[in-house]
């Protein structure tokens, strides 16, 4: 299925297209900030950077409107388009995307809150766990990049690259968040301080399932298909089902 | 603004009047199950009823499958009615109520997963923490049961009040875990198991975040203004603002 050309047969007017083609750029641009908030928060939190760390978190304020601007903008296209088919679908998945960008905001600030907490406790060490931290980070921080140029392109193989990745990330999780109970039982000392890598990866962990949707979201848009709640294999099987 | 009386004037069709009301009943039907799943995740949690929680887990796949549907019922509306005003209100305060219900489900499922593993563990006892889960439980199912009451009665008073008791919810949360913390430090024998409460009581959290959105989605539908991200003040100030 070509969506450009089915789009293209679809539009009585060019205004309509030029309108469908903002509101996909404002997306990518709100997932631009969003990308390099999640990048933001890992570097201010391993390197103790709380200057870096204020600024993610006085960023969080501009992705809020963001989401509120383009999901205005999506109602009021619905409103005045009155759009089917893929450019419905279009509408509908920048809509739902636009809520887990800042979601993925949200989690980055909390990244950024638990920065401030160590720098401010004087903690500017290399401790247990940014090993983990700056693995994950950087899977995740790629998955979203992934996940937004897989919606620039309406590549659907990337996108189900990403939700392959997320399987990944919860992997290395869940053996990170072992370790960290390790390492609190060994030195009971440490346990506040570990408590704050544990929020910070598990706030990793929430932006690889957040790039997932969005990914997902990709092959409703492409395919048409509503691939939630399936398994890798079972999405797999419902891309090639054409 | 009178909802109703408005909805009925923009209807040429009693047939789209009947299907936002099925829309509706749907919605408050997953509602319905996700509070039970809530309050069944806690009780299982805490009387140690392995059953239960397996039964919660299995209902989670339920729950998944009616966001799929009810979504895939937006979708129509919105393609075959194309809605305006209110009724386009109604449309999108559905398909994003239906996400936070989805959500509510899964951190249930959580809960359960929690359950079980404690369970395994041979653990049943009442250990510390059950109290603040037993507490922040109770209050969370109540919001989620409010939200879908203010949803269904479109009473906007009642959606304030549970945005207003998330303020709460999250002050007893950040008071439970600096308890837990405390724990751990004290008895670091006890980590992997006050660990485990720890993610049910972020569970509840989450629960009582989702509710939130729920609440501020009745607003919306009801006075036609986006209040996420504003304090309680600034939302009450908006909906006063008439």
């Amino acid at each position: 299925m070509d969506l450009t050309t089915n789009a293209h047969s679809h539009h009585i007017s060019q205004q309509f297209n030029a309108e469908l083609e903002q509101l996909k750029n404002h997306l990518l641009e709100m997932g631009g900030l969003v990308e390099r908030q999640v990048g933001d928060a890992i570097k201010a939190l391993i390197e103790a950077d709380s200057d870096l760390a204020i600024s993610v978190r006085a960023n969080d304020k501009k992705i809020n409107q963001m989401e509120l601007d383009i999901d205005e903008e999506c109602t009021r296209i619905i409103a005045r388009r009155q759009p089917a088919a893929s450019d419905l679908r279009l509408v509908i998945t920048a809509s739902k995307a636009v809520m887990d960008l800042e979601r993925i905001g949200d989690e980055s600030a909390k990244i950024a809150r638990q920065a401030i907490k160590l720098c401010d406790e004087g903690e500017t060490g290399a401790p247990k766990g940014y090993v983990e931290i700056r693995h994950i980070g950087e899977r995740v921080q790629r998955m979203t990049q992934s996940a937004l140029t897989a919606f620039a392109r309406l590549d659907v193989d990337a996108a189900l690259a990403v939700a392959q990745e997320d399987k990944n990330v919860d992997r290395e999780y869940e053996s990170a968040m072992r370790e960290m109970i390790t390492f609190m039982m060994e030195d009971p000392r440490s346990i506040k301080r570990v408590m704050n890598v544990i929020w910070s990866l598990r706030a990793l962990e929430r932006i690889g399932d957040h790039a997932r949707n969005i990914a997902e979201g990709v092959i409703y848009l492409v395919k048409g298909k509503d691939v939630r709640h399936l398994t890798i294999d079972e999405m797999q099987r419902e891309v090639e089902a054409d």
